[in-house]
């Protein structure tokens, strides 16, 4: 039985709570990050599943804004390969939902002990992330039931955009609190072609999900979620590298969904991706990425009005809606896929 | 019309004579790199595409086997958002099979800029990328007509064992003569199972392709492959994201295509996940990884007997010998693919 309410439409509802709280929480721990920050001069995110997409938006945020190089670890080179990495002056940032999943605390472990300074961001309160990191940033997404992570990756963002300003990015963080009211400004309203983009997705073998920059986290999140709550052959990929081959894969049974913000620097590129899918004889669904990008879409979803450094935050909220709703109408109950538990253990 | 013999057949087949050509090339290069190496402390790879993928490569081998911190670059951040970022101490290594992506020649003139040392690794002799850089690594792959890049990634592969070299890695360079000999082997013989894959990949809707560690290179460069010349939803996963959440896409008409060296630190974790697969319901097929990966699959491919850290070079042989056959199966000609040309720019 398919059910009519879902705890992830519920927990999809309660994220401008969470958020608030989160910032709330977490903005007095500012000096905090600033002071670890200021002993390293680079940043690597060390997660998985969800949470790895949070870290692409972490990575981008700390290079376009805060001026240092970010970039995401391969864990298994800690846990599987067991080499030793010379990690002098990185500020290592572990992010995992429950702060338990094994590889994750092993590679942040492994990571203080090869010269890194740690901070550990979970939604997991007294977890063992929190007891190894130096730093630890809980977010306040509370208890999350549904297997599709939703108000624990925005939260994610949310406390990422917290880390950015701790070292010393070029934004203005008293556009922090637009997020939750945008997001509860998006939630109460019906958006756009949703039920038109959902029928259309139940017939398709597949789609191609794409965001430039900053966009492109909540892209690979979008991607992830349609295959875990859907079964849909969603392929998660960069502007640039979809150019590179795989644009040969859209068709008439394969669109793209494009996320974009509705201003900053990567919108035009997002704009013409959008008609060369449409050019090629496949659907373009677009989310946010303003009037433009809906014009140049077959369907579009209505995106944040968020400067383009939160736009991520809001982006993936017609996501998790659309997902939710795919799911429903295939058949599937997006609280419980099959194959998949809350917590994941890689061994 | 499907052509019977294609240029990427034959490019293919070139692959020993020019992985021996590179080897003897770049070997002598070994002390030059060494020395601007001395100059950092970690590598930073720039790419797109097939190359991106050779960089995933190089980013394992650099991190398992010398010590040192490696990643991949955001091209964005210089291209798009036009960001300085700290790069001292930074080996920059940009990798286009042309040397005359802008996007990569660009990105390269930035981390110089930042403070970088760089180094181009190319199959296009005398071109901007080697102009830019401090060192060029050229490769010897010869003139690479179909657009599926076959022997110039094996090529950039190989490089990047040289570079390895030069970092220091703990391996043993007299294995590097093992490659050409093996993968000459390998293509002169008939490969278990490929005929009856080719026909049952035919018929499914995508496949999720997946390797772990070094490994995983190559796994993401055949879902490369496979989206491009043969229009397949192949999605490209790790071993610990696709246990993330992905794994419920697998079903009886979504197989995964997994791939492991025969020895090593990952083969039993790739054992494992072929398990998970086929209880899963779900076809596993399998290349490399020995009788146990061969055992545990549902139909499998003979991978290349080399020592873990060189396996990925000959691993994707089967696999663009699985991807041509398949495209000439569907009707496509592979030595050019819908949308694609040779030289990909990202504007």
């Amino acid at each position: 039985m398919t059910p009519t309410t879902t705890r992830m439409h519920a927990e999809i509802a309660q994220q401008p709570e969470a958020l608030r709280d989160t910032f709330d929480a977490l903005l007095p721990q500012v000096p905090e990050i600033a002071a670890l920050a200021r002993q390293t001069r680079q940043v690597l995110f060390i997660a998985r599943g969800s949470s790895d997409n949070a870290g692409v938006y972490g990575s981008y945020l700390v290079q376009a804004h805060a001026g240092r190089l970010a970039s995401l670890a391969s864990p298994s080179i800690a846990t599987t390969y067991r080499k030793d990495v010379d990690l002098a002056g990185v500020l290592a940032v572990a992010i995992s939902q429950s702060g338990r999943t094994e590889e994750i605390v092993e590679t942040l472990r492994w990571a203080a002990a090869n010269g890194a300074r740690t901070v550990g961001l979970t939604n997991g309160a007294g977890s063992p992330l929190t007891e190894v990191a130096d730093v630890a940033l809980v977010t306040r997404a509370g208890n999350e039931v549904a297997v599709p992570a939703t108000k624990t990756y925005s939260t994610q963002l949310a406390a990422l955009a917290v880390l950015a300003l701790g070292l010393g990015a070029d934004v203005d963080a008293g556009e922090l609190q637009l997020v939750p009211d945008e997001i509860e400004r998006m939630l109460g309203q019906a958006n756009g072609d949703l039920e038109e983009i959902v029928e259309r997705l139940a017939g398709v073998g597949g789609a191609v999900v794409s965001g430039r920059g900053l966009a492109y986290s909540s892209a690979l999140e979008l991607a992830l979620k349609l295959k875990e709550a859907c079964y849909l052959h969603a392929m998660g990929l960069s502007y640039a590298d979809l150019l590179h081959g795989p644009i040969a894969v859209v068709d008439d049974k394969t669109p793209a969904i494009l996320l974009a913000a509705d201003s900053g620097p990567t919108l035009d590129g997002t704009v013409e991706l959008a008609r060369r899918v449409t050019a090629a004889g496949a659907a373009a669904y677009g989310i946010g990425g303003g009037d433009r990008l809906g014009q140049a879409c077959t369907l579009s979803l209505e995106g944040p009005r968020l400067p383009e450094w939160l736009a991520p935050i809001g982006l993936i909220v017609p996501g998790q809606l659309l997902t939710e709703r795919l799911a429903r109408r295939l058949g599937i109950n997006p609280d419980a896929p099959r194959g998949l538990g809350k917590v994941t253990q890689t061994t």
